[in-house]
């Protein structure tokens, strides 16, 4: 990591993401403002470690003690949140650096992003000084589940899970948390970066690599802080762990509109997507793609590009196979060993190639006969599974199919199911199961693209 | 329209989906089989003309009188809609010829499709013998919604709509059916025209330009019985209504897979897609990406490419703006004079250009303020207009200001709403609005572009 200290950096993080004790300087009992809907995330979250309130002007909020001041705390705090308004954080600063804190996590706006450069660039020469790291300031906080330490104002608490998600924009948290809830996606680590005055999605990457909990990091990024750097991070950390980076602002129009929310330069876009994919990292184009990724890591990598499709619909088939080929992966013609296998017991009316059609009346038991078949044939890399209700069959008896195939299988299994009420008990019986379902043919094959080495 | 009888096909097609009077032949009070099923939605749907039952098994089914034979049917009878074993369809034909019946939709399968071209072919024969026209066989049936006619075996009884659709695959028909269901979405006539043996895309086609219930037409297709043909009807009905369709087998293993499936050949994919977009159809790649287009269309469609881009998150304006470029779509600066009256009421921290960012704190006043104003500048031709939960505005507020401005404004305009729950409301408000509303940025952009003539 050449001149990175990449050591220092995830230590430094993990004491910020991990922290045995923080204060709150800006607390408050209010939930509709920002500090009072901290004070409760922090509060509420079932954090083991200790939560100080501090604010001037109050004696109890929710029922606990409050301190006058930061340095009025009995006892060490490793990290400071910062909710007060921005002219006053020099000063919490200067007393977090008395206080030996560790870390600060600066919520308060009215820095860079509003031309305000010099009041953020005295709060970076503060912590320089105290060796305080800083996540913002201007942002949404940071949440780790593990813990259960919500330090942000999020009023859609995130679900235990194994993907971390950085993001540069804070409404995209809002709407990342919020979608998630809805879809029962849960999260690690939960990071929004603000202005980056100091720590940025570098040391996230480092500090994510090493932690047991984060399985798939996902990224939103505007701007890049340091490209080499970045590079170097994503070069080591994919290696071990799927990296997803939904990079904006790659056209003129959307670079111009980076400028103007956070002062990022965009950057080149090929050359800026050239490199990301060179370091390693998955590169998606839209924030519904980044969602369809990070499920998809549920299931293994692959190094094959070879695709079986099973449906119990001809034309879904079809379209999921054009899907398939147009990004890139392989639909191929089945062993005849296998073909006949199939052929010994499916219809006389379905298909027993590749796509394989089962017909409209597949229930569980030729779902879960045809899967094991098709799994067991070295000819497959990825399987990809669709349904549609046709009143015959109700979704849950194909799902389950599905489900009990992945648990026996080591070979990544995607699911397409098309409908509406009729196939929720479905989706949620592969949710549940661990096997990413999605709605369109073209989802589910680009899905699958991911898992491809 | 060269050799094609267009009056001919309009008037056929007219009396085969507006009839006075329909028998059904295989009638059957078991609802969980396609007879039952079919006579149940028959007698279900609110129709006011003649439904006839006909089983020589059966003297009463759900109440209603039943007759022995199609022939014993005291009336006129328009249309013959045959639910009976393949072999018996000749001579059930054979009887429509004496009753003088002028349509038939035939539900049985075991012909053409698996192989037994010769039954379907004397079922051709006969029916031209007696000037019957034919849907089918091998399908799933018609409904027309204005009429209260569900002549199919759907188990998603379809809501009332501007849009007509018409699908080589009974299985997309219970998928979309489905979908639409959940999503609110209804339907003018809905068709599967299954083996194609008579009747094809081409004459519901010429059908449904006339049609004053349908304002859109949806195709989902296979294979292509008549390029010449269904080039000139596109050419000739895309003047007057968008035609969507969703060509399927555009790849190798896709072709392959609907030879297959319906038996179709799928046709070189370069080529049939050029033909198909010079004759006026707008082209689809997937299920999704045709029912977001079949909703935009409630929206006028513009022959300029100026879209603005209106957000309360700046992160997501970007990603827009981006997609937009990459769709060739113009996201262009706004003029001066509407960038200063911006600026006269948005907080200084917002961004006046194009992508507009009204930051988090944009309720109904400032989205319908600034809507107005972009609406009422000719620089923009196409609005977008984003939202996403960040805890400090609801989505209703937002959502009715959009719908407000397109009430008052006749340039075209989208929605695009982020999260999960917390935008369920606006959702729907913009939905019973008439404005489309999509989940992420390329969605949006796409569907915007479906617009441009």
């Amino acid at each position: 990591m050449s001149n990175y200290h990449f050591e220092q950096a995830l230590f430094q993080m993990k004491r910020l993401v991990e922290p045995r004790s923080v204060a709150i300087v800006g607390a408050s009992g209010k939930i509709h403002k920002v500090g009072g809907a901290i004070t409760r995330n922090a509060l509420e979250g079932g954090y083991g470690g200790k939560i100080y309130l501090v604010n001037p002007n109050a004696k109890r909020i929710f029922g606990k003690r409050v301190y006058p001041n930061l340095e009025d705390i009995p006892n060490d705090v490793d990290v400071v949140e910062i909710v007060v308004s921005a002219p006053l954080v020099p000063m919490i600063m200067e007393q977090a650096v008395r206080k030996r804190v560790k870390g600060a996590i600066i919520i308060s706006s009215g820095f860079a992003e509003v031309g305000r450069d010099e009041l953020q660039n005295q709060v970076v020469r503060i912590a320089e000084k105290g060796g305080i790291r800083i996540i913002g300031p201007n942002c949404f906080g940071l949440i780790n589940t593990e813990l259960g330490l919500d330090l942000s104002f999020t009023f859609s608490k995130p679900l235990k899970g194994s993907i971390a998600f950085i993001s540069q924009s804070g409404a995209l948290c809002c709407g990342t948390l919020d979608w998630a809830l809805q879809n029962e996606v849960g999260f690690s680590k939960f990071i929004n970066l603000g202005n980056k005055c100091d720590l940025d999605e570098t040391d996230a990457l480092v500090y994510l690599k090493e932690d047991r909990q984060t399985k798939v990091i996902a990224i939103y990024l505007e701007g890049i802080t340091d490209g080499r750097k970045l590079f170097e991070a994503i070069n080591f950390v994919s290696k071990k762990k799927p990296v997803i980076i939904l990079k904006a602002g790659v056209t003129e129009p959307g670079a111009r509109a980076a400028l103007s929310h956070t002062g990022s330069i965009a950057g080149h876009v090929e050359i800026v997507q050239g490199v990301l994919k060179q370091a390693g990292a998955i590169l998606v184009e839209d924030v519904e793609e980044l969602f369809d990724s990070i499920q998809v890591f549920s299931q293994p990598r692959s190094s094959g590009r070879n695709v079986a499709i099973i449906s119990n619909a001809g034309g879904l088939a079809v379209l999921t196979a054009d899907w398939c080929h147009k990004l890139g992966l392989s639909v191929p013609k089945l062993p005849s060993q296998t073909i006949e296998e199939l052929q010994s017991f499916l219809p006389s009316i379905a298909s027993p190639f590749n796509p394989i059609d089962m017909t409209g009346d597949a229930d569980y038991e030729r779902y879960k006969r045809v899967l094991k078949i098709v799994s067991e044939t070295k000819a497959v890399d990825i399987i990809i599974s669709i349904f549609v209700a046709q009143g015959l069959v109700t979704s849950d008896g194909p799902a389950k199919a599905i489900v009990e195939l992945n648990n026996l299988s080591n070979k990544p299994l995607l699911a397409y199911m098309m409908g509406g009420n009729s196939v929720i008990n479905g989706i949620r019986i592969l949710h549940y199961g661990g096997v990413p379902v999605y709605s369109s043919a073209k989802r589910v094959s680009r899905a699958a693209t991911k898992l491809v080495i």
